[in-house]
Parts: structure tokens; C-alpha cells; sequence
């Protein structure tokens, strides 16, 4: 199973997955990144998903980490642990073709890991190994008072598609565009790598949406040791998004910033870089949005546009 | 959990584990060596054991690669998923102690890594960082014809300790002695870190024995191309385990050979270092022992003392 679909996703660092440990000589002058996360089945992805979609995750979110750090991937490790009642035969071939999906999108090869069975459900690990230039990591610790507070992208498409996923009642029938954007929001996120020169240069801080906007932008808040004010109404949604918001309202909105897998990122950055970052916005076709400010204190306030507070009482939110 | 059990395990490339990753300077010219292994409950260590054998065993058995390329770790991301029904605050004094245990014994600090809850058994796996001089690693691909093949330490207390744990009949009354050799071995194998630099000037190729001495060799042959011949009187087994062998014979020694979970060194070097490496044993209290040569062809054959090949049929072998 290894020689017929994992050595060929392998590159030279992966010795032809023969040995022991990858051999990785890192370029002049840089730092390493390393992140690993681990999905478990029916938990981070549903109940029998052996196949590509859940490679496709599990590569993604893992590089959207590198991508917060402003990291260039260069490889990964692999762990899979399959359920002895699964033919993997049937399956492998599957993963093996999302895993090469997500190495050719984003440039990045194989360079060893572990197989094992497991007597439970699938889990699955994936330790990605990336690049800064020494020195330039971006970290959640640097945010300032005075910051702006910036996003990527669309926030709740991925929650969306999880509820599609599972089948949940929408309260909206989604159009085929809703269909497809929540679904592929929830199996194939962005991780938002060809903005890491821009998050290199001008970022101050950056997490990425995996846990929900909010807890992101409390995870920031705390590594800092500052607050965070978000409004509520510059929060970016999809078009899709807007005609599920219409008939959920700001309880929907609450719902999609507490909720999570969104893997957009959210920055800090000083208030005269704005001019900067919308001219990357419109160069490289990537959304970005100034959705508050670093203030003195500690935690993520949440206001309407009339400046009142928003009570959030925490919505409890399964990944899967 | 993360903030009081791993927290203080991290070394300053965890960022205090408040980070979507880790960061890490290599020294300048060295590579990285990059090994993943993964342990599952009912398959690579017994039912329930979820505290400190399990952690040490877990970062023992990746440092063990490390070990075998000649590699210093430095540090090691870690993702723990535990099964749903288990009291993790319980459980995870003990498994924290035993990482400290082995973080002190080797060098290393926690990177970083994932925890999820899972619906089956625990499953953890860990990703081991190491460097070498650029250039120095030592490969399995390596071994050539005319090369001695040597063993560190002993073979087969592993096997014998797995018995105990699993209460099978072993034949013969254990002392006291082998009880804890026998145990001692299986849970806490000794990762050949302190060998690494005579490793890296004089071997051709190296494997660690996980899945069985025969399995081993097996790997060093495929991978360079070669066929390895070994003596089964030469192979090395403990005081302890000699009196097993009085029972079992040689049926018992052909099961320790092809049994596993040894991590010892298997690796070939030329005939002329033969002296070097009993300083070096003698120096260092390592046994060092030469079990056969390398030859052309494939394969592994082993042969009695008076030359006539073994016929070893595959014994299958469980990790747990």
C-alpha cells in the first residue's frame, strides 16, 4: 500500500519511504515552522469519509497553520491510523488523490510518516513542515493597542456546509451556487499561503478561523496581552451567506462567528497599512476586511453598529 | 490540560503552546531528520495503559529512528487522542510524567502538536526532530558487499517482556531478574542516541530493529540492493533470556529473531573497523556484536554454525 500510492506522492526527502526518517536540508538563513493536527472520524470529519475529501482537510488545515505564520510549505509527515474493518485497498486509492491534489496546488511532497490499524474510527495526523526568511515568523503574540483588526475572506460558509453535510434544517432551500460554495468551504478550505508576504511584512498577529472568529480572536488577544473590539456588521459573509442571514438575522451572524473551520485568516496590523492592504486585495483577488480594533484589556468584545455591546453566550460547536 | 500537563514540557519553540505552530532554528549546516510513529492502544501498547509507559514508549520508539540515522534530537511535536470515556485529568499526570522522564533522559522539548477526543482507542503519535552535519546521515541504502553486519545490544527481551505483559505461558519460571530486564525492554526500549557519532563515521547503513532483526535486515537489503547473511549462534540475547533458550532452543531463538519491538541497531560497516568498534564497546558499555556479513543477491539467509541455511518460515508477529 505504501510502494503503490504513497511513494509516489514522495519526494527525494522521503528516500522512497525505504527508511527510517526524511532527510531535509532547510535553505540558508531561514527558520523552520512545524504544526501538526490530527482529524478523528465523526468527530472532524463525518462517518466513513476514507477518500480524498478528508486528505484534502486534512493537508488544508494544516497548511492554513503554516499560512498564519507566514510560512512557505515545503513537505509533510503522515500518520494514518485505518479501522481493520475498512478495505483500504478501496480507499487509499482515493486518499492517495487528495493528497496529490493538495500537494500540486500548493507545491509541497510527502516525506514519510507511519500506517497503523486501529480497532476505533479512522484518525488521521499530519505534520506539515514550512520556511521564513530568519526572524520573520509572524506570531499571535504582536498585536498592539491601536491595531486594526483585519480578516480574510468570508466568514460561515464553512458552518454552512456543515450543516448540509450532516443535514440539519437551513430554515433557507440553498440555491446550487450555496450548495456547492458551503460544501467546498467545509471539505476544501483556503489556506491563504500567497498572502504571506503581505502577513510577513505588515501583520502584527494572525491566527486562523479554525476554532470560530471569536475564539481566534480571543486566542490572539490573550497571546498578546490586549483586547480585541469586533463589529459585528462589517463581519464579511458570502453572497450565499446573506440569503441564509436574511431569514436567521443576527442570531445567525452570532452563529457563524462562533462557529469555526473557516480557515481564514484573521491580522492585526497598524491602522496606515490600510491603503497597503487594499491594493494587495485587489491585485491578488483575495477579500480583506478591517472588522475592528486592539484595544487595551484583555478578551473579544463584540459591538452593533450603534456601538452597543452583544452579549455572546458561548454557543457550544462540534467541529463535526 | 494543555496549559498544566504541556505547557511545561514545551521548550521556547512551543511559544509557550499559545501558537497555531511551532518555531525552530536549525543550526547552520546541519539537516534535519524528520521520523513519525504512531501508537495504537490494543495494537502497540496493552488496554488502559494510558500514563507513563505509554508516553515514554511512544518518544522511545521515534528516537530510536533518530538513532538510527545518527541524528541529536531536538524536539518532537505530539498529537494525543484519547478515547472519549477515559478521565483525561486522571490519566494525564501520568503520561506527562513519563514524557518529562524521557525529555530529560535524551535532550528534547515539546514542539508543539494537536489533542482531540476520539471514539475509539487512544491513539498518539509524535513527530521527532533531529539534526546531523550536512551530509552525514546515515542511510539504509548504504551496505556493501563485504561488509560486516553487527547488532547492538541484546535480541529478544522485548518478545519475552510482551509475554509477560500479555500473560502468555512462557515455559519456563522467570527470575526476578527477567522479569524486570524482560519488562524493562518492552516498555522502555534504550534509543541508541550515545552511538550516533561512531554511527555516523563508520556505518553504511543502519535500521532499528521494531519489526524483528530478520524484517530489519531485511529493509538494509532491499534498500541497498543486497542480500545480507546471518549467524543465528552469533545473534545476542541476554543472561536473562538464555535460560528460555534452554527450553525453547533453537525454535526460540528463530522466534526472537523475527519477533520485534528490540530497538536495537542493525548496521553494516567495513571489515577494518571491527577493532575500532570494540574500543568503542568496551568504552562506552554498549555491546557490539557481529552477526554476518553482507553478500550480492537479496534477501536475508540466516545459517547454523555448521553452514546450512535455516528454513524460517514467516512467523507472524503482533506488536501487542
Amino acid at each position: 500500500m505504501i510502494a503503490t500510492y504513497l511513494a509516489p506522492l514522495a519526494g527525494p526527502e522521503g528516500l522512497g519511504l525505504l527508511d527510517d526518517a526524511a532527510l531535509y536540508t532547510p535553505p540558508t538563513g531561514h527558520d523552520l515552522v512545524l504544526t501538526q493536527d490530527t482529524l478523528v472520524e465523526n468527530i472532524h470529519f463525518p462517518n466513513g469519509h476514507y477518500g480524498a475529501d478528508t486528505a484534502e482537510k486534512l493537508l488544508r488545515v494544516n497548511l492554513s497553520d503554516l499560512a498564519t505564520k507566514g510560512a512557505r510549505p515545503v513537505g509533510y509527515l503522515l500518520s494514518l491510523s485505518w479501522p481493520k474493518s475498512v478495505d483500504k485497498d478501496i480507499w487509499m486509492k482515493g486518499f492517495a488523490a487528495g493528497l496529490k491534489a493538495v500537494q500540486e496546488s500548493f507545491d509541497i511532497v510527502l516525506f514519510g510518516g507511519d500506517t497503523t490499524a486501529t480497532y476505533g474510527p479512522m484518525v488521521v495526523s499530519a505534520t506539515l513542515i514550512g520556511v521564513v526568511p530568519h526572524g520573520e515568523m509572524v506570531k499571535r503574540s504582536g498585536a498592539q493597542v491601536g491595531d486594526d483588526v483585519w480578516v480574510t475572506g468570508t466568514i460561515g460558509d464553512a458552518y454552512l456546509g456543515l450543516q448540509l453535510v450532516t443535514g440539519q434544517d437551513l430554515k433557507v432551500t440553498p440555491s446550487g451556487a450555496a450548495l456547492w460554495a458551503w460544501e467546498n468551504a467545509y471539505f476544501r478550505p483556503e489556506p491563504r499561503l500567497l498572502f504571506r508576504r503581505t502577513l510577513r511584512k505588515l501583520a502584527s498577529a494572525c491566527a486562523d478561523v479554525s476554532d470560530g472568529l471569536l475564539a481566534d480572536a480571543a486566542h490572539i488577544a490573550k497571546a498578546s496581552g490586549v483586547g480585541l473590539e469586533l463589529n459585528l456588521a462589517d463581519v464579511p459573509v458570502s453572497e450565499e451567506t446573506i440569503a441564509w442571514l436574511d431569514v436567521t438575522g443576527e442570531d445567525g451572524l452570532i452563529t457563524l462567528i462562533t462557529a469555526g473551520d473557516d480557515y481564514e485568516l484573521v491580522f492585526t496590523t497598524a491602522p496606515d497599512n490600510a491603503a497597503t492592504l487594499h491594493t494587495v486585495a485587489e491585485k491578488e483577488g483575495l477579500a480583506l476586511t478591517n472588522i475592528g480594533k486592539v484595544i487595551a484589556g484583555a478578551g473579544v468584545v463584540c459591538k452593533r453598529s450603534d456601538g452597543a455591546k452583544i452579549d455572546i453566550k458561548s454557543v457550544g460547536y462540534t467541529h463535526f
